[in-house]
């Protein structure tokens, strides 16, 4: 996976792996406007909260680059990077992103570029530092010679610019030789766990099974799961934390069963600004996720759907936040 | 769908709707042998615990025609019989239904065909009387003018031989205007909500929306659910109830939100011989189901599975059991 670059800036463009394809299919990429992009975002060919700030911060690049050539007013520049900050609202990382850059919008295209590399680099030091705590908690406060590990969506190299968060947490303990196996969540509707994470892990020769989300409950009371470890989207104040739909019942069953479940985010996705998750909102996805499959139909045709894309935990269940910073970040109940 | 008969007996054989093709094609098949029975219960093209019973009492008139026709030794005989008994080890109306049957073998096949159909009809008179008891405890006890309602699987007709257990309890409520929306989920990895219970849904003119199983704790914990209500495969003497996997999911998030989980089941699923969930074999399926939707694979080739098709539910997670007898059952905490 090292060599896998699904985000990458080349001179005046930005490449992307698709990853609605995967795993049957690599295939890259260019998005040279702000359009482009916003249709990569919406869907879902680049995710993940710490992508989405990276994509985020070279869309503005794109809006520079392209403002120039067609000869953009400024009500247009703004109004397409308003339209990129918008593309999903859950994720805080994305307007986070394009929030930062476009500061430097008068500064010239050097300014703004360097900006974006900014957030990537740093997206990149966080990964491993994130997996450095993780690991030093771990071994303070668990001590286990090896974990049998939960996971829900992917959070790995697909979903940041380098080794990921919760993913990029498993990779260190692995290297560390401390993996038994990893139990991977289908992750539905668009399958992110035995789509991305499996494809990942097979590649990084980290042992796994992939199961229905509904089978996590199940495994975790029955005493197959020494943790479970997730990404984030948006964390509020209380540590209350938007993540993947679907997270809300591991950490539930989590929080009976008496088994640690673990958070990994940068500290750009903890929003200082909202006191709790009731002010997330929550994006609500195209029903045709759920009721089709490649060109079967799975349901009576005109069937209608609740699709939240992601759920709220409460921030009590969560053991503990792994970030960056060691103490910068809520440390749960 | 009152005219839908997923299982019929015909003279010399039985007719069953094929689940498998569902909601796309309606299909019907013949099971002729004891191996065609055993083929139709392993594939799940007929399912659901009542459903298993019929199918089980049934399955050994076939046995004992094709004893005659093809001139069985008795101890043939017997090792079909309980191959059909073992066709699937977790809902326990299958074993209770063919042992049921079975010690009439020595009274030729009108006194083994009158015991299947008693079965059959003592089913169709359980979905009724589980319905109206179920209806009575609401208005008793619950008392609102009109129910959100989620379920999990399918527990309607397909499932059973007439209105279904907890979908009879749905239907008999919305003849009685009694229902909001019914939230279905899909129920992974064959999707029985989406492709049976949403057509079921569809065919009777009740309102409801399909969501990804992930979905359900959201919801719960959102306050869009009244109440839920299920099925069950077995249920243990202290009411630790085996369910499709993901039950136990909606279960948890139920206790923790408050809201009430109900079960509905015939007195044939209740297994007074056993003390608790402990003792309840869990059937692990093919990774098949979870690794390819159609000829598609959404997962890298080769990946290992954690594919069990049931959960177990504590007993004391159950607000209350719906049965046909309105006392002869475990009442929850």
């Amino acid at each position: 996976v090292s060599d896998i670059r699904p985000i990458e800036w080349e001179t005046d463009h930005l490449r992307i792996l698709d990853q609605t394809l995967l795993p049957s299919i690599e295939e890259y990429r260019e998005l040279r406007t702000v359009n482009d992009v916003i249709l990569a975002i919406q869907s879902l060919a680049v995710r993940g909260a710490p992508a989405l700030g990276a994509v985020g911060a070279y869309g503005v690049v794109i809006a520079f680059i392209q403002a120039e050539r067609e000869q953009w007013t400024p009500e247009t520049l703004g109004q397409n990077i308003r339209n990129l900050r918008d593309a999903r609202p859950t994720a805080v990382n994305l307007a986070w992103a394009v929030d930062r850059v476009s500061r430097y919008l008068g500064d010239g295209i050097q300014r703004i570029l360097d900006e974006a590399q900014a957030i990537e680099n740093e997206d990149r030091e966080a990964n491993l530092a994130i997996a450095n705590n993780a690991l030093t908690w771990l071994d303070v406060n668990y001590q286990k010679p090896s974990y049998r590990i939960l996971t829900h969506c992917n959070t790995g190299t697909l979903a940041t610019t380098y080794w990921g968060t919760a993913l990029g947490v498993i990779r260190a303990l692995h290297l560390a030789g401390k993996v038994t196996e990893v139990l991977v969540d289908e992750t539905r509707p668009l399958l992110q766990g035995s789509r991305l994470t499996a494809w990942e892990l097979e590649k990084l020769g980290i042992p796994y099974r992939i199961q229905v989300d509904s089978a996590a409950a199940g495994a975790i009371l029955g005493g197959m799961v020494d943790f479970a470890i997730v990404g984030a989207d948006r964390i509020a104040k209380n540590g209350d934390t938007a993540n993947k739909v679907g997270t809300l019942s591991v950490a539930l069953a989590c929080k009976y069963a008496g088994v640690p479940f673990f958070v990994a985010a940068p500290t750009s996705t903890f929003d200082q600004s909202i006191a709790s998750g009731n002010s997330i909102e929550i994006e609500e996805r195209n029903k045709r996720e759920v009721l089709n499959f490649g060109n079967i139909d799975v349901a009576p045709i005109g069937s209608n759907v609740f699709n939240p894309a992601f759920d709220v935990t409460p921030g009590s269940f969560v053991t503990h936040f792994f970030s960056e910073t060691k103490d910068a970040v809520y440390r749960g109940e």
